[in-house]
């Protein structure tokens, strides 16, 4: 059934459970094989453009592009001083240097792929949600854009996330998947929760979402989970217990909480004693996840990081079937 | 007649029109078969130096770099914390930390190809002219040296320019060419518009130059050029108008006008109505240049973009054939 | 012989005579043909960590790892804004982001060898004698490290010292080598002082030290070595002359002296008329050595430099031997 999923034309959420399935397969014969395809992307570039700093995304992003032949070229835009304008029409009598539209038709007519990386505000909630910086390079560049993470998703994490999963389960039934927020002293984007809710509901897997009151995530994002504000029963019976912290959502971009019991420890543990625990990296130890459970057999968080290679070699070599 | 011309030493201005000729039609084979020459720099290696920041330069270097198989490498000096000495016989007793004729010695022994962008202080203005760190350089690094601009001029650009013209014009008769001044708020350096008069008037195409008063060029560029303060009568018939941003060079660095009239509009081409915009990016909408012309089927920006790619490569590739 | 000894599993410091004549022998060879074993890092990749600024260091390990055929990644960890956690334990509600122990896990399952710099902080001496954050990188990544400059030693630099060496010295006896300290506004550390000495010593030359009272170094890289407080008599008769400059050992991290008498002139080389100098770069020209020195037949500054390029290709070369 696979050869007949459509190629992605950009990557920047879930699509489907079969092109879900789809890439999971194809990121695990990648990960047995990684240069299996090797000539596949010969001769073409993909750009990776930060405007926020990243190491697994900008590393496993690269090798991934590598392993398929291409070159990789990363422009850190963030730091390497090139303010772009966003808004439309704007006199550019300010700060900025160069319009989105502009530097993202010109990318676009260098890369034969775009991959980028912009974090949201978290300061303008409506203009997060619409995704506006990632959708203007969509709109510009005229070529595929993979999502290293947008102000509203995170789906290379996700996919990661997924292949994982599907690495360590062998039950017959569903997985019972919680996300738990953990505590964090900055206010951290909604990304990775919305997308792994997105992804692990679009998995069909069974999700349990708790968090203290206040932290309710988007419902675009969560629709078909329980949510469940006592972490303690969520935890029960867990198979996965993905643990995340973000900042508000409705009062947006607000700290709520910095409250310590929601960080796990083994004795969070005691009616869930096989869960596997997951984050995504980087963790801020003691603080979202205690160095127990980090350092435990539980932790799955380092497969999940190599997976995150695997995920990209397995969108990109989507990607480049429509080139 | 190609077949004669010596190839270059350095690429750092306008040589010869026999030499531009040449260099324009190798790019336009580059432009067709991107990949015609790919052994020729197989094991060669260019160094990227950036003492300011780039993007589209930097990029397309890179991407002509390995057009051709070289391994390009990029150093951004100027966010990587590398202060160069450049005055000979200093005490190093204050913040440099490297004298160039040292750091330029050592790059000249790791690097087949140089290429350096060095902008002018704006402050001083002989040491401007005499392009004081890129003539060091060229002399203590022993190899090869491209311009991805210097204190005076971007021959990268002007060559993309001139190949972007000649795409344009089937006419028989010589292009009529204006270069306009437009608004801007910051200090802008003369390198591109210096280089867009010598390349142009070097082409022996008809070239206008056009300003308010006290924004005259340094004359050893634009000699040749008609000089007409009255950008209305200057455009009268023009097949391309070269927009640009500069700073006075009598009153050196000074911001003499931020004259919003000068900023081209529709409006402003009832006399041309067939004129093509052209610009370097990146530009400022709506102070150098109206969406309107940007966004229109004037403008050429993108197309002069696209060519810096097979500009580099053309040069490039030309320096290889002395290695 | 050399076939008997073992591959290094890091190259952190000095190993043994016949390893260090190894190295040297295949530098020399790499030198004369760079491109000799280009298949042998095909498909490899080197992740290549600067916690602090590099030029040479970082260049001349990118173009090593490019003539074994790997693919080399540099992280400017330092600019890219990645603050580590170093201590265990740490509830990491601060600044740092990452702990070193996942960060570390994570690039040694994303790369098949590490290079790491890390400098030592000057402040906390039995910290920096540790070498503490490179050591957590051996311990953690469970991949093969080099040291690109540790707190304590540098070498990489050391190795391209002693080529250096051997390709300048013909006698039958052994060189008299003399490491002298230059002048300096800042507080340097130790690690190409301390790493010199050690492989100068291991290499089975004669070395003699000289400095400012307050500047001996750590014996642990020094036992073997004549200790001489007065310049001139150290220099009598030498054969190399080592300059650098590095802060106080014992009163850690102290500036005890700028006296400009020990920059080297050539009126300080009446009774070694026939002696070089090297010096490891970057040097602060009239203030660690003087212009004549470094412009003179005496130099070999740019040789040592040139070298950094295969002495990184045969340590890597070795290291690609386990894997």
């Amino acid at each position: 059934m696979a050869n007949i999923i459509q190629p992605l034309k950009h990557f920047t959420k879930f699509e489907s459970i079969t092109q879900g399935q789809k890439l999971i397969e194809q990121a695990l014969i990648y990960k047995e094989n990684p240069n299996l395809d090797k000539a596949k992307g010969a001769g073409k570039r993909i750009g990776c453009i930060f405007l926020n700093p990243s190491l697994r995304t900008r590393v496993s992003t690269q090798l991934a592009a590598l392993n398929l032949g291409m070159d990789p070229i990363v422009l850190n835009m963030d730091k390497e001083g090139w303010a772009l304008e966003m808004r439309d029409g704007a006199v550019m009598n300010l700060g900025t240097v160069e319009h989105i539209k502009d530097a993202a038709a010109v990318l676009g007519s260098y890369f034969d792929i775009l991959a980028i990386r912009a974090f949201p505000s978290l300061t303008n909630k409506e203009e997060d949600r619409s995704d506006f910086i990632f959708s203007q390079f969509v709109k510009y560049s005229g070529i595929p854009v993979v999502s290293l993470e947008s102000a509203t998703r995170h789906p290379l994490q996700s996919l990661a996330d997924q292949i994982t999963i599907q690495e360590n389960w062998s039950g017959k039934s569903k997985p019972k998947v919680v996300l738990t927020w953990g505590p964090h002293i900055k206010a951290i984007p909604h990304a990775v929760a919305n997308s792994f809710s997105e992804w692990t509901l679009g998995m069909d897997h069974d999700l349990t979402i708790t968090h203290p009151a206040g932290y309710e995530l988007d419902e675009e994002f969560t629709r078909g989970a329980t949510i469940e504000y006592d972490q303690s029963k969520a935890l029960e019976d867990a198979d996965f217990v993905y643990v995340k912290n973000w900042s508000a959502f409705n009062e947006y971009g607000k700290i709520l909480s910095t409250d310590s019991s929601w960080m796990l420890t083994e004795s969070h543990f005691q009616k869930a004693s096989t869960a596997k625990v997951m984050h995504c990296l980087p963790v801020r130890r003691n603080l979202e996840l205690s160095d127990e459970i980090l350092d435990g057999s539980r932790s799955l968080v380092q497969q999940q990081a190599k997976n995150r290679i695997f995920a990209a070699q397995a969108v990109i070599s989507d990607l480049l079937e429509q080139l």
